[in-house]
């Protein structure tokens, strides 16, 4: 059975390389897409084919290209390849798409998700010329149901002068229902969004789209690119042990009640980790309100630990999505999809008293954060919804091994060479030799537990010859440092290959 | 006329020297006062005499000192001369104090002030032993007319076990109707802040006081010190009109609605600059959702311009402090004095789409900003509320004179020697050389307009050779930096007064 119910849609259907057609160099372009789901299959290669083409005739082919967050090579990694982005928001992860920000030939801006959406809505880009959105169905009304994730979608379809959409036939149809899509309005026109508690539906299961604008429709059945699911390691394992040890005591003093406060977790092995230690911990009835649905969460659902999570996207090995596809009924009970100006809203994430948990590449003595720079300049992926989480979070947690490289590189470093989090909002640091609990203390009493529950052995005494020396020659105790020093491990690691003197 | 109507509560008079023996060493002690308004006369002195007279007996005596922020020489510098104070938090200005932060013999918390009080509540600390808070009058049913301040004293009459008043006739008895008392309850407990527009009113004219925990009543007359207007100089009126233009063009690109937004402004010379250049511009019906409320905005209120300024505090010179005492029943209809929880909180900060404005000591060429330490080490005064409005407004802007210590200091460096404000969180800065708009740029197109738009021509060269030299040596193109000589700027100033080469 066709996926397009409404004829007035049908007739607008093309192959993807017809649609591709329609996108012009310079194009601001808006592309669904959020950690590797929901993000157009086709057209996007179909794309790079026309810039390619275009460039091979000598002529200039670029666009800027804004999504929810990373896509998959398929998206970001072809046209990357074929040197077609000009400019790149607000956030991405693709090995190509990387090096060619490193190679600074394309420009990238790394903005917290929540102000993506409403900035393209701000308009100071200018307007945003297409709008690249897959969806599960198009109903016979017109609206349509969205896909594997939300994003910024909505903001595309009401901002784009052209719109095509990617109908696609591999989505479960039992998505309709799981979605809420509710649409922020320019600063001065907002008023309170009106969600208590995670779970709360404000808005509409569809999208909502002005035909006059639709310019192409592309059906395709192609599965969202999911990484394959990774065995937990004892690290990440001892980690989530950490954090749930310290959610256990905060619930022993009162500080928090018995089914803790609505979770947000970053992707990856740790964030897994602690999904499973949820599970199989002393917990009941517990709630989140985060970014992405992992695999973690659907084995709390099925266990009945989690009652309600909502987040903009899911970010699934193939086989937990393959469970979600054949079981979508049942888990649009338990999931709402917003879109990620409401998933990621501080508003709401204060409101909820969020307890979140993020990944880090490094954090300083005085627990400052590098979620996005290697050594100062290279940009990894980028700081996603970390800052609208950490920023506006009841309790904000940053997890990381103490050691990478085989022990070349320490997390915990005397200054962080790239600064996302300040010494302000970074409250709870984890790795798997402890946890420091910074909440209330001053800069020197947060390097004293940094260095003695986080570091790791290997560096802890070059840490605190490093606070010694600081101590000297700092012209303020307030927050010692040796700025000829400061960085000097993140020099020694560019020179040497490792942060060991 | 007493100020006290219950007696119940005139049955609890007494003096500052009585009611100070009520505190021990050790004690957590919640103080009103914000910005030099608001907070106790007369404690605080009795208190540091108690103190001093321990120390001389060789007896320990310090406690936890709480405010709302900063206070007077008559409390913060006079309980820091007799190093009564283990811990200081949330912010502080008093040049005694912040000698003893800087020489490590006080622990001081520099956090966002939206931050401060739920943090108080959340009890990580422990239990709150003391409130000493000013009031305008206690009325007959035991509520309290706030006075100048508001701060985080709903927080602490809530929660500490003992409550000192100060009774404080200097303070307008007009006052009554101008504040707006709601507090936040724990994470979890919390619905929407019912705030849809700057002016709306939501809670209670009084502190609504548990008359079983209050100890002692002192009354006085003592005022607020206020610091003196300075008249206004060139550089400042220079860096406002920059940001005035500024947001004419954002009305005429129909970015802005012709009224503005509500604005928010930092304390200071430049900021009472901007207020003037509004009060004699070209925009009619300006709201204000702010900290403080300065002279420049009581002018606007008589002039018409301002229709209504929400604050937690007054900050004004005598002058206008008296202005405002003589007339406070007219001010009362256009000013409302929240407690910081909701004055700063980002729910409603985003909400709003509030435009900040707040001072800087330094940017650098990524646009990351510092509000904290002088070279890295050594605090000035604190965060504030600078983090609490430019991470949700709607457009963030740092401004500052792009010179300092007669030039041997340049307020755009290669890399700031502290981080408050990320790269990702500030979009404008202003200093009287022009304007940098970072609105939707990558890092190195930031460092290009900073460098042309805001530095200083005697700093120009010298940024541009270290922008030629970190894209030789930087690891990656993205945000570009030479760690060896980042902070080469700052380590000159330590050796030999300037940062000139």
């Amino acid at each position: 059975m066709s996926r397009i119910a409404s004829d007035t849609y049908r007739s607008k259907v093309m192959s993807a390389e017809e649609a591709a057609k329609l996108i012009k160099n310079g194009d601001r372009v808006g592309f669904s897409g959020f950690t590797g789901s929901g993000y157009p299959k086709v057209l996007p290669e179909a794309l790079a084919a026309e810039i390619k083409a275009a460039h091979d005739r000598g002529d200039e082919f670029q666009i800027a290209s804004y999504t929810g967050a990373s896509t998959a090579p398929e998206h970001d990694g072809a046209l990357a390849a074929v040197d077609g982005i000009s400019m790149r928001m607000p956030y991405q992860s693709d090995p190509v798409m990387r090096n060619k920000i490193n190679a600074g030939t394309s420009e990238y801006y790394d903005v917290h998700l929540s102000h993506s959406g409403p900035q393209v809505r701000q308009g100071f880009w200018g307007d945003l010329d297409v709008a690249v959105v897959e969806v599960a169905a198009i109903n016979a009304d017109g609206t349509a149901i969205p896909s594997s994730s939300v994003g910024n979608n909505n903001v595309y379809l009401e901002t784009a002068k052209k719109i095509i959409l990617e109908v696609n036939a591999w989505q479960s149809i039992d998505l309709e229902g799981m979605h809420d899509i509710y649409s922020m309005k320019l600063p001065g026109e907002n008023v309170a969004i009106p969600i208590n508690a995670a779970g709360d539906r404000i808005g509409s299961k569809y999208y909502d789209i002005d035909w006059s604008r639709v310019a192409a429709v592309i059906e395709t059945d192609a599965e969202d690119r999911n990484s394959p699911f990774k065995p937990l390691d004892q690290e990440s394992k001892t980690i989530a042990e950490n954090l749930l040890d310290f959610l256990g005591n905060e619930v022993k003093q009162g500080r928090m009640p018995k089914n803790l406060l609505p979770m947000q977790s970053g992707v990856g092995n740790i964030a897994n980790a602690v999904l499973v230690g949820l599970n199989e911990g002393p917990f009941e009835q517990l709630t989140s309100y985060t970014e992405v649905i992992q695999d973690g969460m659907v084995d709390m659902i099925d266990s009945g630990k989690l009652l309600v999570a909502s987040a903009t996207a899911f970010s699934l090995s193939p086989e937990a999505a393959a469970r979600m596809n054949d079981n979508a009924k049942k888990y649009r009970e338990h999931i709402v999809l917003r879109p990620q100006e409401v998933s990621n809203n501080p508003e709401v994430i204060r409101r909820l008293g969020v307890v979140s948990c993020n990944g880090m590449i490094e954090a300083d003595i005085y627990g400052n954060v590098n979620s996005t720079h290697i050594m100062g300049s290279r940009m990894q992926n980028g700081i996603g919804g970390s800052g609208d989480f950490t920023r506006n979070a009841y309790i904000s947690c940053f997890v990381s091994p103490s050691l990478a490289k085989n022990g070349d590189i320490s997390a915990i470093v005397p200054m962080v060479s790239h600064h996302d989090h300040t010494e302000h909002d970074v409250q709870v640091i984890i790795t798997e030799q402890g946890l420091a609990d910074l909440r209330g203390l001053s800069p020197k009493q947060r390097a004293k537990v940094i260095i003695e529950n986080c570091a790791h052995p290997d560096y802890r005494e070059a840490l605190l010859e490093y606070v010694a020396r600081a101590a000297k020659v700092a012209n303020g105790a307030h927050t010692p440092h040796d700025l000829a020093t400061s960085h000097e491990w993140h020099r020694r690691f560019l020179e040497t290959g490792s942060m060991k003197g």
